[in-house]
């Protein structure tokens, strides 16, 4: 996602998906190299992820965690900055409000990025939310720079936890 | 870990640490960075990791697997096989049977490895017992092609949850 002065847009979305007859660590393999390429293809300054949430089981957040692991050593490799937001921090600046459905986000990720449609799957547009809290957040840390270092902006990547 | 003909000793074990105030990505590039080092030294023919244990918190579950993606990614990249085995195949396998308690475990790891004191600290004693676990039963597999091959043979790779 790219900010441009007050404007936000989406750069390119989607999610990643691996074979899920695959052996573990070849599936991991792909998150990786997948994250890597998109990483260099847009060179991002930053990438935002939704930081762990408690309403799940074990065995999910130890997959989900796999896959993680992945895509932030990809960011780590790539030199972009990392940062984490609560499901609830990613509603209050998406809707304004902390504990908003889920449509309701939706709807405002594509309302605040200007698309014709909901972006698809729930995925992509989870993490393009996230995404739009780390610009909100950034706008407010370094408003004062933004106008005078807007041409050199690069955009935001946000990431949700992948399919796995 | 190595084996050879009937016999079994241990190559080099350890455990990788991470600074606890280093921001999360980065720890997990400092893991990736020593399992593919240490791959490339050793040159495995096999990695052997635990299965996921259901008897932890998310919260834990979620850090464990992060580290441990990175960790299965390293393996991926270097191309050795890998295994998983759960704490019951490897305490039955190690101790001969499958609920024996972690200092029966340590003091045979110690015992089957030829060496003078249990491999300090825990976690390295745990993933020997990992590796032997994988060498007890890849004997059984391949037992017949074994003395065939035994002079290419290359050192099995036993990895316990990276602490984080």
């Amino acid at each position: 996602m790219e900010q441009r002065g007050a404007r936000l847009a989406a750069v390119a979305y989607g999610v990643i998906e691996t074979p899920a007859n695959m052996q573990l660590h070849h599936r991991l393999d792909i998150i990786f190299r997948q994250v890597a390429a998109m990483l260099e293809r847009y060179g991002p300054e930053a990438a935002a992820v939704e930081s762990l949430f408690f309403n799940t089981n074990v065995r999910t957040a130890f997959a989900v965690g796999q896959a993680r692991g992945v895509a932030l050593l990809a960011c780590s490799r790539s030199g972009c900055d990392l940062f984490e937001y609560t499901p609830q921090q990613v509603k209050l600046a998406v809707v304004g409000y902390g504990k908003a459905e889920k449509a309701q986000v939706q709807e405002m990720v594509r309302v605040l990025l200007g698309l014709d449609r909901i972006p698809s799957p729930d995925h992509a547009s989870d993490a393009l939310g996230v995404a739009i809290c780390h610009a909100h957040g950034a706008a407010m840390r370094d408003g004062v720079h933004r106008a005078r270092s807007a041409a050199q902006r690069r955009p935001t990547a946000g990431a949700e936890r992948s399919r796995s």
